[in-house]
């Protein structure tokens, strides 16, 4: 072996301490192996250091605001701490507000509540359904697919340009696509909405995780995210950006904390004063444990940099492209083209395969665990598919059997606590299957693909 | 000393083992004392088996729903599995469904989300604000503060009697109250409700950690509460109880997880299919977590057994009575007299002394954490302290000089994880600091009281 054939060391860091790193699994065809995470894009496993603040807090855990004993104070800082870190890590604009909630879909939840009377907004078709779904109230507008990020921009600034001139507006748009990894021109589409008089939020759900996110520089009002893609699976979100319609907007949640000062009225009604800080909008008693675990990956991830982690993860992008390049029968999809920057997260379909099946063989036979289905997000993965809208691709309906066209598609993605050996076991495992077949027969089994052990 | 004198050892159970126990926390008189939480209506420490089972399971945590792999499917199951622990927890009936939230707040907006067009809502105007509040969307008669729980019952009836004789209605009502820690005629209420064609919601926030609930005995239509309240402070709550409403509502989130298909539609629009179980209102990545250690909670308690768990509250319920009942300066706020059965919550004022002051000396120079304020239930603490609803008791306003008439209350409550020794040590500082004064002076900052060191 001559020294050239010897790949060099890469120069990028090892994976972050995740918990569950040593956890095995059993193999239906025998024995155990390390369980090799690859569904990071639905939820990230909690980065060591996250675990290890949560647990050196947890006895000093007490009830926040108006306790008057040691550890409600205590905790009453670390809760308003967690805010100013989740905002520095945002790199937001003095004045912007900082409000927990419980993921990204609830964070879009409150910003759509918040929407100023007649705001119209603008969504393409191809975000995750905590994107699309949540103006319901509101006149929405979808925008048709774009195949490259400058359509994105045209198809924006052609919509916002054929709308009523004057009246509040409000773009939703992705950072990250959850379903093929793929980035989209924040920072153009946030010109083009200010251009024309409307305002923009960011989903950066798959964004956050995996990039640098500046409000500031990207210049959006809004950004959403979630701790549990985010290394912190303690049921904690964040909406994050301009203070003036969440301050006008009614409460999100009415109830305690969220309330100023509640008065019983002569004529028999209550009147209501409402607090105009993020309070405002957190009624209830706070998830403690879940903001201080979000705040305590922000700081980690702030501190190992975002450089460092961005080599990391392209370099595991391109071991599975690379990997999988030449095996034909897997079909990756995209939207701007297959070499178009993304993060982590790549979907396909492989010929031949029901992807239930094929994801299933990828966790019994190779203890790896993977998505298949249509990812929160199906007009995009029925657009890429090809397939029928109005009959295919229930998610979570029965499976085709084996062999028919699927009519869903598998997801890998993975991030700051993944190791090397994961992605290649993912590669040499598709790389088995397509060449060899699974070693056993899969059978739905109340909506889940299991081996059929019964043979 | 005679034999007679020597009190028999109580015949109940050690408290149950919390996080926390063993903290300490520095005194402003010197030295430290370990911190006694006396803040449990607020938010209670996690149960050390609740604190155990979630750092044995958070290296098995995976992505749910969806997910093919070994922990995705086994996290899954767990969550699932916590459903049907909470349902067993309440008692509750066959097709009754469980959805998880984030709080009883949470809990209780949700089911004002999910009311019928026209329901008419009964609320007592003594309730908490998250269940004084959430009917925006709906006519509500609130109900003035009985005196008794006859009267509770008399004056639901006597409004539900006067309403329209059709169309939907619900009455709702706290299980033991935030404030005074009674215990509400919950069975007569319900009773009383259904006999007149109304349903009926049990906020069971401070009702459910200390006494058990059963859904079919009580015959309630849906029970709220919440983990934090309930040694499982980790941003899960619960909403339980009859299907039709919430499964004929809009979901309470749009998003992921609710939806079953979306589709673009011809027209531009999309067209959404939502779930019709518990996942419609669910909408987002869950709080897995979250909701299994409130499940591990519900264990805990069930296992211990309620009869021994109440034996042991009243029993620390009645030392804070007795402790005090020779304190003419104490005086303990109740609607329905200082006798009436209650959970370990009691509210009080200090003759001569500012509230917030009084609470921050227990801090300060004993190491006890209770709570000043008006406990997010307004309207019932300014009744029950006599006080001016116009002019009076803003929370978190500033406190009025020490020696003026106190605006708030001070409010001890306790529970599972409550050893003797902190209920002994807080009688013994309410004595002291009536008879001898605080060794220091507090002043308020940033909304805060604290020992004034500047002297």
């Amino acid at each position: 072996m001559s020294v050239s054939t010897v790949a060099a060391a890469p120069s990028v860091c090892a994976p972050l301490p995740v918990l569950g790193r040593d956890v095995t699994v059993p193999l239906v065809t025998g024995g155990e192996v390390t369980y090799a995470a690859l569904d990071y894009a639905a939820s990230a496993p909690a980065l060591q250091r996250v675990w290890d603040d949560v647990a050196a807090y947890a006895p000093y855990y007490g009830s926040v605001h108006r306790g008057a004993g040691y550890l409600s104070q205590l905790s009453t800082d670390l809760f308003e701490n967690a805010r100013r870190t989740v905002a520095e890590f945002l790199d937001c604009r003095d004045g912007d507000q900082v409000v927990f909630t419980r993921s990204t879909t609830d964070s879009l939840n409150l910003l759509a509540a918040a929407l100023p009377a007649g705001c119209q907004v603008f969504v393409f078709e191809t975000e995750h359904h905590a994107a699309l779904l949540p103006w319901r109230d509101a006149r929405v507008t979808y925008l048709d697919a774009p195949r490259s990020p400058r359509q994105a921009v045209e198809t924006l600034e052609r919509a916002l340009a054929d709308r009523a001139a004057h009246g509040p507006a409000l773009v939703c748009v992705t950072g990250a696509s959850n379903v093929t990894g793929e980035l989209w021109p924040v920072r153009e589409l946030a010109a083009a909405a200010h251009a024309h008089g409307a305002r923009i939020v960011l989903d950066a759900a798959q964004l956050a995780p995996h990039h640098p996110v500046s409000v500031k520089d990207l210049d959006v009002d809004w950004v959403a995210f979630s701790g549990h893609k985010l290394y912190a699976p303690f049921g904690s979100g964040v909406l994050a950006g301009r203070a003036d319609w969440l301050r006008e907007a009614e409460p999100y949640l009415a109830g305690g904390g969220a309330s100023r000062k509640v008065t019983r009225c002569t004529d028999g009604g209550v009147d209501v004063e409402w607090h105009d800080s993020a309070a405002r909008h957190e009624a209830g008693s706070p998830n403690v444990i879940g903001a201080y675990a979000l705040a305590s990956a922000c700081k980690a991830l702030t501190e190992t940099g975002f450089d460092t982690l961005v080599a990391r993860e392209q370099y595991l992008v391109a071991k599975v492209r690379e990997g999988l390049a030449d095996v034909p029968q897997v079909r990756f999809l995209s939207l701007f083209g297959d070499d178009a920057p993304r993060v982590g997260v790549l979907s396909f379909v492989v010929e031949g395969w029901n992807s239930s099946h094929f994801a299933a063989a990828l966790s019994a036979e190779y203890g790896i665990g993977v998505r298949d289905g249509l990812f929160c997000a199906h007009p995009l993965v029925r657009t890429l598919l090809g397939s029928d809208p109005q009959t295919q691709g229930e998610c979570g309906a029965p499976e085709a059997a084996p062999g028919e066209k699927s009519l869903n598609a598998i997801r890998v993605s993975f991030g700051a606590g993944t190791p090397d050996e994961h992605v290649e076991r993912f590669v040499r495992a598709v790389k088995e299957l397509v060449t060899d077949g699974a070693r056993w027969n899969y059978r739905t089994e109340d909506g889940r693909c299991v081996p059929d052990t019964s043979a």
